[in-house]
């Protein structure tokens, strides 16, 4: 019997507890699920950030962390984790981004918001121009922004991609460092932000990064709301140098009811719904790693504690 | 030389006489290039439907009439027409109805506009279904439709196809007939118009045929306006059935101001502007069938008469 440790808050349990016991009976593994144990008998630690669960010291026989979240951020500098840190690549969130992204972009690229508002019976019959002349960036190529660039260049629009290390994706231009970022942003008629959450993407788009982007451009973030200057991306729209903002994350989260991203034309708030984690499909990428350690496997998407991600 | 004649309203000729020109050139076509010659002497007529030639009569050498435009109803029925007709079938035309149709999709599967409109700093962090929840037909699986159909698959949604003639494409789930088209209906959260227009397609979304639409679901006509019946349509988005109808084509255009569908909360009106055909693109497609007309070749997108389309 394989001792889990389920370390999320209570609603989480509610969510996940038959779909982890069916996803273990599905891999064959005999999985004793609890969301509490005597630390020295824990095997595996299925893990949301904001559980209680932050001293790992006591946790001896433990061979792995897995997150069910994607951002790590909250876990990923814990002192007392020396575990194999795990974070969730799940293909039903992977979907759901795809989706928003897609969405979010051909919102832009119709100019869909003229016809959703502007029912006042003018016949404004301009019709937009083709995916191939609107140019998308994709900055961060993980497994959400590769996921978003591919299905973006698949309906044929021209996708630049930025990650911080050197990458090579067919049918994507893709670019690194500083010098890259550059070129990444002034190719940006639409850019889509989707880096993980670190120390060096902290504040990435500031007032300078900003000015690269070419006027009109719209920016459209379902990474982490961390990666933008709020005060500088304010101070461009204002300036009506950055066309539009779609927003989805937050610093503080639920966004204050009076903060001015609710209120400025230029604006998009949507409640961090670009996607979640899925159970059914969270829950067998769980099972699939429990699987692996105990066939002393490597262990799938494990967190590069120093690059933070 | 090869005499061809544009039949078509004046501002058509400032668009199409460069792109045609380049592309008889780059086809290696010796094609002499006008909107007047003596009947006689003309070879191939360059057609849109509210051209003033309407007797095809004295077109004697004539080899084809090669269509501008996807909808053929208003030269189809036409008795003097005794030559070949093409319709446009432009790649164009194609790709920017499949950003259409998968924008607006895409509004309707994320619930966009709670967001676009509900900028009031309420955190409505309801996460919408996948794809793979949401079902879509589409009707009528010519060039567009299909090209529409594959997209929407290709991005992760459940399609059911009708098309009047039995057809088989991979991964769409393709019916016909009146019992088909039942179950097409049925089976349609957000359903796509792209049947041509023809008596058999009149009038097709009736009263009955709406009621076997599924309670809130979501009619994206870019086709024909003649393919809804207008007033059944607004009696059944008044006793909310159908959620909303997005409609981008109408029995009259402009659509007049005083139209209920402009008011009406649960209708958008886009103006025709679902896609077009664009003129690079279209004039290769014309070039093509000179050179198979002069080749001898049989010619593409030829219009069967008898089902008109």
């Amino acid at each position: 019997m394989i001792n889990a440790l389920f370390a999320a808050l209570p609603e989480r349990w509610t969510q996940y507890e038959k779909t982890l016991n069916d996803a273990f009976l599905e891999a064959g593994l005999q999985v004793d699920l609890r969301t509490s144990f005597a630390p020295e008998v824990v095997d595996y630690i299925i893990y949301a950030p904001n559980s209680p669960v932050q001293d790992f010291r006591p946790y001896t026989r433990c061979k792995a962390v897995l997150n069910l979240w994607a951002g790590v951020e909250n876990v990923v500098g814990n002192v007392t984790l020396t575990q194999p840190l795990a974070r969730m690549v799940d293909p039903g969130m992977t979907q759901g981004m795809v989706e928003f992204v897609i969405g979010h972009v051909m919102r832009h690229h119709l100019g869909m918001d003229l016809h959703i508002n502007g029912q006042d019976g003018q016949w404004r019959d301009h019709v937009p121009p083709l995916a191939q002349d609107r140019r998308v960036t994709v900055l961060g190529l993980g497994e959400l922004g590769l996921a978003c660039a591919r299905a973006l260049s698949e309906l044929g629009f021209p996708v630049t991609g930025w990650s911080r290390r050197e990458k090579f994706v067919n049918g994507i231009a893709c670019l690194n460092g500083e010098h890259g970022l550059q070129t990444a942003l002034e190719n940006a008629d639409i850019l889509v932000l989707l880096l993980p959450m670190t120390p060096a993407t902290e504040n990435l788009l500031n007032t300078d990064r900003l000015a690269w982007l070419p006027k009109d451009s719209v920016i459209i973030n379902p990474g982490r709301g961390q990666l933008i200057d709020d005060g500088a991306l304010l101070e461009s729209l204002d300036a009506e140098h950055i066309g539009h903002a779609t927003l989805d994350v937050f610093r503080v989260e639920p966004l204050p009811t009076n903060h001015r991203f609710w209120s400025h034309p230029r604006v998009t708030v949507t409640p961090h719904i670009a996607s979640e984690t899925r159970a059914k499909t969270a829950s067998q990428v769980i099972a699939e790693n429990i699987r692996r350690g105990e066939a002393e496997l490597p262990f799938l998407h494990l967190v590069d504690r120093a690059a933070g991600y």
